[in-house]
């Protein structure tokens, strides 16, 4: 009884931002404004009053804003993180009896009431209150205590009664809906958390290469002739290149070219076969160089503003210095040997998994943050994590939060492609960005559902796509077939519909060749062997890329998810979509999906989402192909031929 | 870092029935299914195992149920609570190492791989197992483990393999599926909790009536002559009789016939109006009887099969006892005088609110909570609560609990007609039943949304609707206007829309003449003045009531909410819908909403809800006509004229 004795009237529910009922952290960016949400009601008629209340890493005491009532019972707030890290919020919410009061003595007076007694009463929660009022202002409000005491006058009445108008005075209202006192408030608990990132974990291009291919003809590429394709990439508009395993790699059950099981002496291997006798996670493969090159390399990716990314992908060589210094780390058959991967049928004898379930996980743990430490010490901020969802999930929620925690700069992008509910939980667990289904995702209804999911539900506050184009491992069937068309149509689907969004070298070569048919795996695959390419060869998109990079990066509208409306076309091939954001230009953006015909259609656009009226004439300006058209209403044809240009992205010009 | 190393690696996510993340109790019937479902996933490709754990008040233990993998990593189960009380549950989910390793043999033998090894591994993890397993069935296993040890034999190979036959055996497997190790397993926490109650509360039919008003021509009823009305009431269907306060009414600022402010000597007062210097919400009005006269009425309302529902409404008249014996459970103004009820600029000078912010709360509270005691022990074990959202909301969740915990069968219906989210607030702080919008949702349109609300949301989890065709403080201008026919179809509606629905006395005569235009108050309202009525007049419903009641009990699916499908018909006051659940004949109704005017219509039936194929030949029997109709397919025609019938009510012959 004495716990419910003590609540206040006062209930608060449905507060958001909030994943799976605050036992994940929600995500946002420093500097962007968090938009704070709650159901606010107690019973009887008085009138509320609500704050968000939050603080940021390291901070002792709580900053506040007022939050306002928008329709049934629902109030909204805002706050905007200013650092990076950890921060937490909090609702409250209290009765404001002089509002009510106030409230109450207009209906009153407006129907002719005796309000003497009310306005000794207004008075004296006036001065209940004057305490809490800051010195300078106590004097304004006891003149209006005053006033309202002075006895009835006969010949004023109603709202002209000086007495109510002292009552009614706008800035004692004011100063009373700032000072009121809480007692009684409602608060929740615990307090929401919330993961506050740079801006690059919401929005960055990102570019993967292989810096062992970067050599002369024949050579092995190291750290310096990577450094040489730095120019290049950053020239493009990209913001982050992301490096494959750069450590030493395994020779036992060594992969040759194309995945077979014959390699040959001068055979390379696959940089996810980590570890040999020159080391393991924090040691750096021979041939692309020195730990002091590898630091060179990114003091040059800085230069050219550019930020390196590598890959983390806990599994072992059976060459592996842990094979041997921590055998217990590993699954053990009941002959003795280590298991290797599998998946059954299928057997990687040339991958050791680490077993998560060992005797020693602290050790092992440690161990693994270690290598992210040694890294970190580096000075690299970003992680590319391999198969996320095939290591202990408990082991990220710690790890991630425990990294983040010491450098809150860290982002960590889940390269995980599995079953959607085990997608969704890397990314509450803590994983910055999260590849997609995007790669598959290559039809109209398709994309359009796919988005609605990433942008418009629960998933967008704690899940950020990064929609790569093409990985090593992706070459999907619509890019085989689809020619230089359908390279130019994904890429403007995936750097525009996504803030974060990333292609592997290559894609601006337009390389297409399956290893086999039904296959998405290259032939002649980079994991396997080097793979040296001109790329200021015939038909490359170098440009095409930079001009789509700088519209990305010229455009705020277009380092937002959630800002996204689709607009309806006619045809089943043709997709329009914009941007949208207060104050901002709006892009919009038409494709034709059709990468081996002209098309056209009728485009009925959603004017409301681009801040048009209906019926408004208004100019939209091609980003592509640079001519302007003036459109008037929601509706305009639309012919988008694939040998020409496959998109629109039109700014949109009021 | 410790807290991480101990977690198992199955997420459990998604629990439901949950209502607002637990910190509400959902509702349930004791003998109905408790469908629980739950996101479960973990990383890798392990098989897992699920079950849900529940025990019931009083229990020590835990009981369970296995789930089972629907789709997209979502498993369901359900358990039956058994009786009445407070119950909780919880999921648990593990890792099946049998079953994993049983799933990957299979597909190694697909693809004939040599599983020597495999088969000793598998062998060990049974022999692991050995002591988990009852000892009778440990012979078996046994046997098993020793078929898969034995050498390989060149003669068989693939399934025909002795080992792997043995391996595979379904009743080895369907033993470790019951008994595997569960350790590492994950348990949802804290358990889910459920409050279960007895079936009156989601199913029965409400009879309000004035007791006083059961007297001889002119003269105050008793509680003698109220049970007089009770064979009428039972013969009619009902299963609850609830009586407006039966407490002694205050005289100081009594109110007259229709609200008038100068009342006549005679003249009862209203029944809200609480409290007298015969006594206060403990004591019997005088005129009604002595408290044995009481008790005899609520032995007849069981001798008919009818239970009593008594009203508590915390207010009180001026001359309530609390006045002078607790002045401080009330506000006062500043000139020293109790504020009545006021709803700014309406002033209810008869009654005093109580002030549930006092100082003495915890007096207050135990005093409120003792009337119900008081009550109870006197054997009512319902009570409608006048407008509980004007009463400190943490007081319900306490007062309803406390209650509940000592006496689970105790059903409190909500008389609040608020805004929406007070309305569920109130039925998610514990009220059984509510009130609702129904009287004002009189189209199709409103009435179709409505349900969808009630029946296919959230809300359907903690909130169970009370259908009130009218009270007497609403009676609806479709009432008003639509003579007999809007009466027989509010009343439909009601008690086929919703499990529990009422009436207040009067409907059944079609009494519907509002005090004055505009107003949803009754002319000659009961709430001021005796209303003595002859129930036998011409035209009256009884029959009609009598047949409704009939069919609600006689059809299992008129006894729940969820089981609601609307069907379609193209004339907008032409309304269908039915009722199913497995097993159990359909009812399908279809209403005229125009009560001055036939209606016809094509109705397109959605044949799957109503378990029937497409183009099947079926016949409907209309339990009010009672005539038969044959029809085949989705389609039929439908002509209601409010003259003869405003509605069908067919049983669905298969």
């Amino acid at each position: 009884m004495k716990s419910f004795l003590r609540r206040g009237h006062v209930i608060i529910e449905s507060v958001e931002p909030q994943v799976d009922c605050g036992r994940y952290r929600a995500k946002a960016i420093a500097g962007d404004d968090v938009d704070v949400g709650a159901d606010i009601y107690r019973d009887g008629p008085s009138v509320l009053a609500a704050a968000v209340r939050f603080r940021g890493p390291g901070d002792k005491k709580w900053s506040e804003y007022r939050m306002t009532h928008v329709d049934n019972d629902r109030w909204v707030g805002s706050f905007t993180p200013d650092r990076i890290g950890d921060w937490e919020f909090a609702v409250e919410a209290w009765t404001d009896r002089f509002a009510t009061w106030r409230r109450d003595l207009v209906k009153r007076v407006e129907v002719g009431q005796d309000v003497d007694a009310e306005l000794l009463e207004g008075a004296q929660i006036l001065e209940d209150h004057l305490k809490a009022l800051p010195a300078a202002e106590r004097k304004k409000v006891r003149e209006t205590i005053v006033s309202m005491r002075l006895p009835a006058q006969e010949s004023t009445s109603g709202f002209e009664d000086p007495r109510i108008k002292a009552a009614l005075d706008k800035g004692t209202a004011e100063l009373m809906s700032k000072h009121h006192s809480r007692s009684g408030s409602t608060v929740t608990k615990p307090a929401l958390q919330l993961t506050v990132d740079r801006e690059l974990a919401r929005f960055g291009a990102w570019y993967e290469f292989f810096p062992r291919s970067t050599g002369r003809t024949g050579e092995h590429g190291t750290f310096d002739t990577a450094a040489e394709e730095l120019a290049r990439i950053a020239g493009m508009g990209f913001d982050i290149v992301y490096l494959p395993p750069i450590h030493p790699i395994g020779t036992t059950f060594r992969k040759g070219p194309n995945n077979t099981l014959d390699p040959g002496e001068d055979d390379v291997g696959v940089p996810w076969a980590i570890g040999g006798p020159d080391g393991g996670h924090t040691a750096i493969h021979p041939d692309l160089g020195t730990f002091d090159d590898f630091k060179r390399f990114t003091k040059e990716t800085e230069r050219h503003g550019l930020e390196v990314a590598l890959d983390f992908a806990i599994q072992c060589s059976p060459d592996h210095p842990w094979v041997t210094e921590h055998p217990e780390w590993f699954e053990h058959r009941t002959d003795g040997s280590i298991r290797y991967a599998e998946n059954p049928p299928k057997k990687y004898q040339d991958i050791y998994p680490i077993n998560f379930d060992t005797e020693d996980r602290e050790g092992l743990w440690t161990e693994l943050k270690g290598i992210l430490d040694f890294w970190i010490d580096a000075g690299v901020k970003i992680y590319r994590v391999d198969n996320p969802h095939t290591k202990a999930l408990p082991f990220w929620e710690w790890a991630i939060g425990a990294i983040k925690a010491e450098h809150p700069d860290v982002i960590f992008l889940s390269e995980a492609f599995t079953r959607p509910k085990v997608m969704k939980g890397l990314a509450k667990l803590g994983f910055t960005q999260s590849y997609t289904y995007f790669t598959w995702r290559n039809t109209k209804d398709g994309l359009t559902e796919y988005m609605r999911e990433l942008a418009g539900t629960d998933m967008a506050k704690y899940f950020r796509p990064n929609f790569f184009a093409n990985t090593p491992d992706i070459l999907h069937e619509y890019l085989q077939t689809g020619g230089r068309p359908a390279f130019k149509v994904r890429l403007v689907l995936a750097a525009l519909l996504s803030p974060a969004y990333g292609i592997y070298s290559g894609y601006e070569l337009g390389e297409n060749t399956p290893v086999a048919p039904g296959s998405e795996e290259y032939l002649g695959s980079e994991k396997y062997q080097l793979v040296q390419r001109d790329y200021t060869a015939e038909g490359n998109l170098n440009r095409f890329i930079t001009r789509i990079n700088r519209m990305r990066k010229a455009y705020p509208v277009l380092h937002h998810l959630t800002n996204l409306t689709f607009h309806q076309v006619d045809k089943p091939n043709l997709m329009a979509f914009s941007k949208s954001l207060a104050g901002e230009t709006s892009i919009l953006v038409v494709v034709n999906l059709n990468p081996y015909h002209w098309e056209e259609g009728m485009l009925t656009l959603d004017l409301h989402a681009l801040g048009l009226d209906s019926w408004a004439t208004f100019k939209v300006h091609d980003l592509i192909s640079d001519e302007t058209y003036e459109w008037q209403g929601a509706q305009a044809y639309i012919r988008l031929d694939p040998f020409s240009e496959p998109a629109h992205v039109f700014r949109v010009l009021r």
